[in-house]
């Protein structure tokens, strides 16, 4: 048996675990008065017309047709709706030829680090980061490399530029990011890509920004997403329609690299044989049916603004310390006692289930994910305030 | 970038090249008399009751609940569904803690080669063997070791023996046998079963058999399926509905256990550890929890034996050499020159699309995939006869 599987199988996520604690309390008590901040799971619909289109399709495709095998990079109309809706959103520069389809943003990256590195080559994560990312690039055969922020979860040039080695191969980043909700705008985006392309050029091999993007569209100030693949050729774009659509368990996403990328086609080589070698055969054929008929909706994302706003006004009320997140779902709040764990444990006696910073590679902090119908964030406030009194 | 993963995505699945060649053809043809028998691709819808199933879901669910995410472990009701399946069905002695869902039969193999293998352990397979079980093997670590079967492509007990050494981890077979038909009854795995329990003891350490069985339905004389559970504790069923409930592109499946397995804990930890490194979230919910309305149905698979006896008589009483396929829906044809793939090369001049049997592991053979409609079928056999004539 594989000593290190098992390992990671025993350990589990620190979120699905935090997650299942909060699970047990709501079996035992009939109270409802559970707040379970843990998961990041869309507590909205998908938007009406992702519903219609699977009756559509349910009704008017030939079921062998409708059920079949797609092409292994992904059905052809799904990947033409895809770079077409990048280039008419982000003026992405991206082509049909070069979107890889994919069950989701945990397979797209996991399938792109394994297409990039090779054993004992380094993969560059700004901290705090999601937590799974730990056993993704370990798998890979990567080295994993924390890269520090500033105070305000924001990659910082010099801490960067430190960290980068000859071994260095990936930077993988996440923006609008978990758990800190922080957003990478513009200004961010050109201090990444001007490093990555000196340091390429000094070590004589390009590092690759891969790019994990499943909360693009949820960004709560107006502030335009700065597509990655403008800004540096040697780019990897790997997002899920999770968040965007409500539709987390459909494990519907791509993979996609610009025009612009020298290496495109040997790149795209390694995605589709790595795809091919970790068992990955196609995404389910219906859902990839369904994306050119929903391919520039959302779900109404307007209660996660509505919840961010709440939550930081009052929690700053209250008197936890907080960098006011810009998109995401999560807010990465400062705990209250050095050891986190014991914090998030304390919050259980309020029934509050929060998770742990440890796992995000930083310490004292925990994520609350406040992606839940606006009745249970109002009601949470009172445990928190119950919460911050007990330390006084 | 990773060079091995570039030569996995360069070389592609020969099956698929072969398949993109007859879809060439077909593209420039416009006389429909391209017989592509290259993909397994079921060529029946599935059971009117899936259908039914999806609507039902569809429309009286409510779409937050209908599309999240599930426990990674699978649904718990389709977990269910599949373990009293199997215990009505097959005596399978199975409990559905130890049912893990998995997005096909492909990610049931990889998750259950990265959970059982170490490094450097040697991977056990029967030729001819499925071509995609080579990259999924390396992929994992392991050494891919061919073991010869006879005449019938059946195992052989002095020749499976004979390759079992020390660092030997896994035996993986697939009965009915992709690209033979073959089928290995009681009798075989009774065999296997002894051989390998000899050999665990010898060496210390437990062989396990690693069961691909998505054709387990696909059996045409009325033969009794032996699940291997209950011949052998070291065991692990990989299975897929996408042949039982033609559902191919949908990528449902389930890796399975059995309770009399003394390791079932530790190894159930390593496949959860697996597919959680490998990227697996879950399997799409919305099939997940199709399953249990549909668990024992299966299409209407009787086109598929019209077919085998169909293309057994007609290819016989031309003067092809074939095996006759005890289920499955392939024959292997010995092809009528040493090089199958100029065979299979030659047989395009006669719009037949055929796999030459290299990359199943042995030489001088094609793969006829017959899960098409009977006219197509039907109308191939003077295809057939001209191919044959032409080498007279």
């Amino acid at each position: 048996m594989n000593k290190k599987m098992v390992e990671v199988g025993s350990e589990g996520s620190p979120i699905r675990n935090a997650h299942n604690a909060a699970l047990a309390e709501e079996e035992q008590l009939d109270t409802g008065r559970v707040y379970d901040l843990t998961l990041g799971n869309p507590s909205i619909p998908c938007p009406v017309e992702v519903t219609e289109a699977l009756k559509k399709l349910i009704n008017e495709v030939d079921p062998i047709e409708l059920h079949s095998y797609t092409h292994w990079c992904g059905d052809l109309r799904a990947r033409h709706a895809v770079a077409q809706y990048l280039n008419d959103t982000y003026q992405a520069g991206v082509s049909m030829e070069y979107v890889y389809m994919s069950v989701g943003a945990a397979a797209s990256i996991t399938i792109s680090l394994h297409a990039l590195v090779e054993e004992g080559e380094e993969v560059l994560v700004f901290t705090p980061y999601f937590s799974e990312y730990v056993p993704w690039v370990e798998k890979a055969g990567a080295v994993f490399k924390e890269v520090p922020t500033n105070k305000d979860f924001l990659p910082d040039e010099k801490l960067l530029r430190e960290r980068i080695t000859k071994n260095t191969r990936v930077l993988l980043m996440n923006s609008p990011n978990n758990p800190t909700g922080a957003f990478y705008d513009e200004e961010v985006i050109k201090m990444i890509s001007k490093v990555l392309l000196e340091k390429s050029k000094e070590y004589g091999q390009p590092i690759y920004l891969l790019s994990d993007e499943p909360y693009r569209e949820l960004l709560y100030d107006g502030e335009e997403y700065p597509f990655i693949t403008r800004f540096y050729p040697y780019s990897v774009v790997c997002y899920s329609f999770s968040k965007s659509l409500s539709l987390p368990g459909e494990r519907v996403g791509y993979i996609v690299i610009g025009d612009n990328n020298p290496e495109k086609e040997e790149l795209f080589k390694a995605i589709t044989g790595a795809g091919r070698a970790l068992g990955f055969i196609c995404v389910n054929s219906l859902f990839q049916k369904m994306l050119p008929l929903v391919i520039s909706k959302t779900s109404d994302l307007s209660i996660y603004k509505k919840n961010r706003d709440f939550l930081v006004e009052n929690l700053r009320r209250i008197g936890y310390q907080i960098v006011e997140p810009k998109g995401a779902f999560y807010i990465f709040l400062k705990a209250l006692e050095e050891d986190a764990a014991k914090f998030a444990y304390r919050a259980r006696d309020y029934h509050l289930y929060l998770v742990p910073s440890d796992h995000f590679g930083v310490k004292g902090y925990v994520r609350l994910a406040y992606c839940l119908d606006e009745d249970t964030i109002h009601q949470s406030i009172s445990a928190f305030e119950e919460l911050y009194e007990s330390y006084q």
